[in-house]
């Protein structure tokens, strides 16, 4: 391979735990395998997912899982192979016969980064040998439009249609809607119904998730999966609390989210002592619906949420596509230590059915590294992973690219777990 | 991907058919992924296989079709995330609850190439979580013997014991046993009537298999495809010939041989007219049974087979491993017309389960494009392909690296579905 693995240095003081971590990982890895089978056999995976993670350098946590990932155009070119024959199982599994595929993407059509992403995922389905139309809901597309991409590639965007009981695009009617719109607005009319299976089902769309809800998931998960490698879970998922109805305009709900607020920071504060981190812990407060990080409070200080004024209560009753914040989760913030070029690097990882199928780093230009780095707007570079997730090497340093990917990849399954065991609660 | 892609350019000028047939398998890409998937819904793909290939630039043929591959050292450390997510899907299948798998190899310990494709493997096991030994039926290894191999590796190879139906290595009890041995010396006793899965089935063994068994099988499977695509069959299969016993040094069946010889070259020469291919015809007269290209004979003139001397009887004779030739087949040689730095290049592409994980070149230094490359002792340097087969790219010309290759994965898996029946036909 010729290709050089970039893999930003630790610059915290607080390798040690972290090293840890990936030791036990590494030792643990056959065990780790076996044990992620049995678990897939009981809950079958997401189709596909990608997981925002925070690498500390005393813990490696999942901040953010999404089942309807974007950001393909971000994986290295050479890890393609993977996800085409990633999609070939997870298709096999979903929908053995299936051929004809319609994919329902997000609406923003004038997001150049989103289109890319959606241009490769359509590649991968077709070179994993489905047909590949894509059918739009965004009202602006009443026909067919096609869009010239900077990558040279042109992406055929199509109006949504529905006959009965099936949606079809001109002259094409698929046996597999795949979902590639994460239904922030809800569930869309069009779509319910279906006599075509719908994958991801509509009813783990954004608006009907809950943060809490898959982070509960997640701290189970996390608590079997640190019994069998013998960890603290604490190193491997971020706290949380949640406290009901908050409306940060009227001030109602705001004394429970005080005492909340208190109550993980101490929690927090007293890990912290444990392990010897010499940092100030800090807590995000969010919408527990799902928000691109929209209405994202950052707070070291109970006191501070008392303390909003106007434009904040303003900006927390907002999130994308105009939901009102009703229940909030108070999260653990996981700082970021990994840098790139002397900038805050977050990885993010993608995963089509159970396999990890590659990732890249999220490097960020100016932010701190508490702040949050998926806040809207915010810029940043991808820098793809130089080398994949799934050869772990015990012959290096668990630092050493190919153990460092591998425990992301580790984390980022366990969120996918968290994720599965959600949609399995769905019915 | 900063690798570069190397693509041996074709040097015949015949190139108008070859580049026919890429051009119809991409314009039916997603016809014949279908057509792929409902052929291993009928039967199941081997556990592994790697297929020599021919490119004679007028068509792509199979020569030889291996179900204990070697040479996993010799694919792209690009592509080894491919073979371990393929593995992963393979031992689901063929073993949901397996978890510990014994390894039997060639008893060729001096083999150092091979030593490296063993070490490779076990490699592609571990990372896909299963715990790998190492158990050898060679009767040289009575204790654990450890070897150092010149990538840095080390392989342990240990005495395989069995104890009533099941067999082990010390203090490991296997759940699968996996062969990465052909048998060419017949079924092992120690191997024989076994609890544990033994994958691929013994009955599989080079000493059990006939090449015209294989190749009628690949005669069926190349005829369906062909209709597919719309193609002349012809494009993609080399034609063969059988003819019962033939014992050279006694001189008896030989009739029967130069009557079969005539007959195909006849074959031959008529298609290279249709096709105004402007070369002789050859064909190779060898052994039914495997024998790693021993007792091959190259044949331009049906009068050969008649007037071999001594020295030439007793080579066609012997086989490896000393099976005496008895039954044999006569099959149209197919020309290699790439090259490496004006050396004969030979593709090789390997798959697991049903997925084409990669491939490499034969780089044969001083034989002519007619000779069988893969003679015994013949020195060639492995060229991994640097891309991969499964990621056919239609806006792009027919020969292009990534359609070349997917061409020579699609080539490929029809051998890998005449083995698949071959298989199934063990009952």
């Amino acid at each position: 391979m010729t290709e050089h693995a970039v893999v930003p240095h630790l610059t915290t003081a607080q390798t040690g735990p972290l090293l840890t971590i990936e030791r036990h990982l590494l030792d643990h890895q056959t065990g780790i395998e076996t044990w992620f089978r049995d678990r897939w056999r009981e809950t079958p995976p997401p189709f596909y997912a990608s997981v925002d993670l925070r690498n500390a350098g005393f813990k490696i946590s999942p901040v953010d899982t999404n089942l309807f990932p974007a950001g393909f155009n971000n994986l290295s070119p050479a890890f393609l192979p993977l996800c085409v024959q990633a999609v070939q199982v997870a298709m096999q599994r979903v929908c053995g016969e299936a051929c004809r595929v319609l994919l329902v993407p997000e609406s923003h059509t004038r997001n150049r980064f989103y289109l890319e992403s959606l241009a490769t995922l359509e590649a991968i389905l077709e070179q994993a040998g489905y047909e590949v139309r894509i059918g739009t809901i965004n009202p602006e597309i009443t026909r067919e439009t096609v869009i010239e991409l900077e990558s040279g590639r042109s992406l055929r965007l199509e109006p949504l249609r529905r006959e009965g009981d099936r949606v079809m695009v001109e002259g094409y009617t698929p046996c597999l809607v795949l979902l590639n719109n994460d239904l922030s607005a809800g569930r869309p009319e069009i779509l319910e119904g279906l006599s075509q299976p719908v994958v991801p089902p509509l009813a783990i769309g954004w608006a009907n998730r809950l943060k809490s809800v898959h982070f509960a998931h997640y701290r189970d998960v996390a608590n079997e999966f640190a019994r069998l490698v013998e960890l603290d879970p604490w190193l491997l998922q971020p706290l949380f609390r949640n406290c009901g109805e908050v409306d940060f305009m009227k001030g109602e709900g705001v004394g429970c989210l005080h005492v909340n607020t208190e109550k993980l920071l101490r929690e927090i504060r007293a890990k912290y002592e444990e392990y010897g981190i010499d940092q100030e812990p800090v807590v995000f407060v969010k919408a527990d619906s799902g928000t691109y990080g929209m209405g994202v409070m950052t707070v070291r200080h109970a006191d501070e949420v008392l303390a909003l004024n106007r434009k904040q209560r303003t900006r927390m009753s907002k999130s994308k596509e105009g939901l009102r914040i009703s229940n909030v989760i108070i999260q653990e913030g996981v700082p970021t230590s990994e840098r790139v070029d002397d900038h805050a690097a977050e990885p993010v990882v993608y995963m089509i059915d159970r396999y990890v199928v590659g990732g890249f780093y999220r490097v960020h230009a100016e932010r701190g590294e508490a702040d949050n780095l998926n806040a809207p707007g915010m810029r940043f570079e991808p820098l793809a992973f130089a080398e994949s997730c799934i050869t772990p090497d015990p012959a290096r340093e668990p630092d050493a690219g190919p153990n460092r990917f591998y425990a992301y990849g580790v984390v980022a399954r366990l969120a996918l777990l968290a994720a599965a065991r959600e949609l399995a609660a769905l019915g």
